[in-house]
């Protein structure tokens, strides 16, 4: 894998499974660039969450040496052109066609995407993302089938050859707080906790064992229970 | 093929190629929908011509009863994440890695998924677009093996079959012009002559028999090296 020597760029959204990431890809690249979209989510309070987990991971580790440029884009398109509970006042609960409504078609087939034209710029060859089967909430676009057919067609399609890894696929969240810990101790996890942010709602006031959210969202339990189970590991 | 009787949503960006396009489909379905990006292009102008020639096509045809809603997406955050002779003021010329500078990266990567993303909210099955490899100008997002196996991520990813058509992949500029003719007669190439748009200076200015342009830019000579082949065959 020539590429651990080099370049990446990690989709760092500021939710736990893309900071965890983010600490996988600094210990294994030379360089690492991160890259997160504004796209209308409800949860837009993760974006103020972003800076100060790069400030964090700059200050407590040797490894952040190799953290690189931060690149936001503006996709609020992708807000214009949905209509899910994750961009609109909508209660969040299962559709007809057995997708939660807080799917957006081809969310991550965008962010992929748009990561990838900027590698291309960036002369950047692997893209680093958290998508995970294990926890996931049915959403298609977290398959590995979808995200390594992706991997193909933007290989074809920019002619240079992308790898897309995916190293919380096959984790479940009490894994994945327990990857954290191995990456960079307590120290990391406490990043986590403290800093970065999984609720749909976007509630930061109120403060739980395992981070900031409304604690009723279905991201709020993934990451109650993931931690609970963590915690008896 | 039970698309066929169904509904489609056309890549619409005013060009030649794919006002040729919108023609094929309103031949084929019955419900016909047109989508277009203005990304910060230089021939933005190409936007202008969209509602003409949609104006166009509802006055000229019996089959244009099916032509339904057009969807124009503000992508300009292409523009800015790349650097390309088709979105700066800059030569356009071959880079060093082959590929003509005004590649933008995964373009029609994008184009396609996003027009996805609002056929899967519009209940639509059939993307089509004018992506060509016989008179192609090097992009390799214009190829046929690309298109399909993006076509295969997509459905991946939203869960749901969608087929990509490129009714011109495999015609040349001259056949283009003689499909036009066979689907809507003198009437339909003359929208396409003074109505499509191709240069990429976006220059309206100059009136050549194959329509307006700079008549020098590669689209142009494109353009018009095939109305030359057409007249002939």
């Amino acid at each position: 894998m020539p590429q651990t020597a080099s370049k990446a760029l990690v989709l760092f959204s500021g939710g736990q499974d893309s900071t965890v990431c983010l600490a996988w890809a600094l210990q294994r690249f030379h360089s690492v660039e991160t890259i997160g979209f504004d796209y209308g989510q409800r949860h837009r309070v993760e974006l103020d969450c972003r800076p100060r987990i790069l400030a964090q991971m700059r200050r407590n580790f040797g490894w952040s040496g190799g953290l690189g440029e931060d690149h936001l884009i503006d996709m609020q398109v992708l807000g214009e052109i949905s209509d899910t509970s994750l961009t609109q006042d909508m209660v969040i609960e299962m559709a007809d066609n057995g997708l939660p409504n807080s799917f957006v078609p081809g969310r991550n087939l965008l962010f992929l995407t748009l990561a990838a034209a900027v590698a291309y710029r960036r002369g950047i060859g692997s893209l680093i993302g958290g998508m995970c089967e294990t926890d996931y909430s049915g959403y298609p676009d977290c398959r590995n089938d979808t995200i390594q057919m992706l991997a193909n067609a933007v290989s074809l399609g920019m002619d240079r050859k992308f790898e897309f890894l995916t190293p919380l696929m096959w984790l479940d969240k009490a894994a994945t707080w327990a990857l954290g810990q191995e990456l960079g101790g307590a120290a990391f996890t406490e990043i986590v906790r403290e800093h970065s942010h999984s609720c749909y709602m976007g509630d930061r006031d109120q403060r739980f064992d395992w981070g900031y959210g409304c604690g009723e969202c279905p991201a709020c339990q993934l990451r109650a229970k993931g931690y609970a189970a963590w915690q008896t590991l």
